[in-house]
């Protein structure tokens, strides 16, 4: 079993009742992250939503979360001929920490008309880029991927001020496990938050992340572009595109985050 | 009392449930808009929450709605500090048509850094721009409002194929009504789709739009910029961005939809 499938299985203990466990694999310092939590939420949606892919998924992000059991409790909202919705809050000891909306679908159906305007970053063969691994300080679920991000997206990391709020590269599964549409939404928030290139943050926590999924990946690597365009009073935005080997669009991301100055130590979470 | 808080208005009925009625200025075609339902249901979860604006808001249309009463059914999910998150679903005749999940702040209190690389389009003064009230074929939501669009974002209407995805122009309500967080979930959502401009299509139904609320806008015109980046198999996205007249960014929206081609000419609705 891949590892990705292991961190996320989920199992039914009753009606619209899931259990799972939050592994430390995903973590940004002692939180897990929060496309690893959409995506466990997903999981047990699948299990009760007549359609088989998250087309768009939405998660708010309530208190701090922790490593360990989580239950996930399911609502049918809608189902639909190609189109099914639900909701999902993950609880752990008694308490929501996460709560999910989301339409799925079965995107190996999917039929209608083509007009791609947007495209690929242009970069350098993946090989030719560092990998992750190599740049020191950066969180566990950077490291869980085979990352390999151009010198300017870890400039923060490396004492290098850029400027520019962007974050460019590869990623692949370390032990190639393919880029599903699950896995997709850990994938979309699995980068260096792109605002460290502009402001000095402790923390960027999430409030709420919204993942479109595209189209189902082809094997091999994939390219993203993820940046922040407006910080306004301690809130950005965090858009990113994410694109397979044949060049098609397979994800569309964006949250809306806070910034927690370095002189907000040892806080953490929104509230 | 100006048009859109009548428009609306929402009425307390019992524990979590509110009364209001869907007006048929804002339709397209015989469907009420989008945005505006988003509206009805942030006004009422707003009675519910402790901070007054929205800041995310995330909206799945479920099934046709329609002109005439609303039930609006609240779920407080979370109240913070700074943060309050609830869910909201309207009802019309006795079937949950729209589900909503939003997360509310208060604006006027937000703090932290800024840094801010979007710009808000370049454009002629907006008296230099005909109205759309000029423009033939639109829908009744676009005529409710005092839009002012550049000739190659209604080239569709104009039988003028410009190839490029893209609506830009100005803003305003006609009795000139301060355009507040809550009339921005409307103004998100009352352009003509961007995708006209590149295929032809009988109706875009809205699957999923969240709204980002960035700053309550100073008074007078507002900007916009709204495109569709990826037509593929029939989905797309359209994200807009909402500059106020002081060059501020005071909104991001994003969603996905169907582009239904003419063949389906009857058809209406996502499912």
């Amino acid at each position: 079993m891949y590892a990705f499938d292991e961190h996320t299985r989920v199992e039914r203990i009753g009606e619209a009742r899931w259990s799972g466990a939050v592994a430390d694999v995903y973590n940004v310092g002692s939180a897990p992250n929060g496309g690893y939590l959409m995506a466990i939420g997903a999981r047990a949606l699948a299990g009760d939503l007549a359609h088989p892919h998250p087309l768009t998924v939405t998660a708010h992000y309530l208190r701090r979360s922790e490593n360990g059991p989580v239950e996930i409790r399911t609502t049918v909202v809608r189902e639909g001929r190609t189109l099914s919705t639900g909701a999902a809050s993950l609880f752990q000891d008694g308490r929501e920490v996460v709560r999910l909306l989301a339409t799925f679908t079965d995107l190996e159906t999917a039929e209608g008309p083509s007009h791609v305007s947007a495209s690929a970053p242009d970069l350098p063969d993946p090989e030719d880029l560092p990998s992750s691994a190599d740049v020191p300080g950066l969180p566990a679920v950077v490291r869980a991927f085979d990352h390999r991000l151009t010198p300017a997206s870890v400039g923060f990391a490396l004492g290098v001020e850029t400027g520019r709020a962007e974050v460019e590269g590869y990623t692949r599964f370390p032990d190639d496990r393919p880029v599903d549409p699950f896995a997709l939404l850990l994938v979309a928030d699995a980068l260096p938050p792109p605002v460290l290139n502009v402001v000095e943050a402790d923390w960027v926590p999430t409030i709420e992340m919204t993942v479109h999924v595209r189209a189902i990946p082809s094997p091999g690597w994939l390219s993203f572009r993820l940046g922040t365009r407006a910080l306004v009073d301690g809130h950005l935005d965090e858009d990113g595109e994410i694109w397979d080997r044949s060049g098609r669009l397979v994800a569309m991301s964006r949250q809306i985050a806070l910034v927690l100055p370095p002189r907000d130590g040892g806080r953490r979470g929104p509230q």
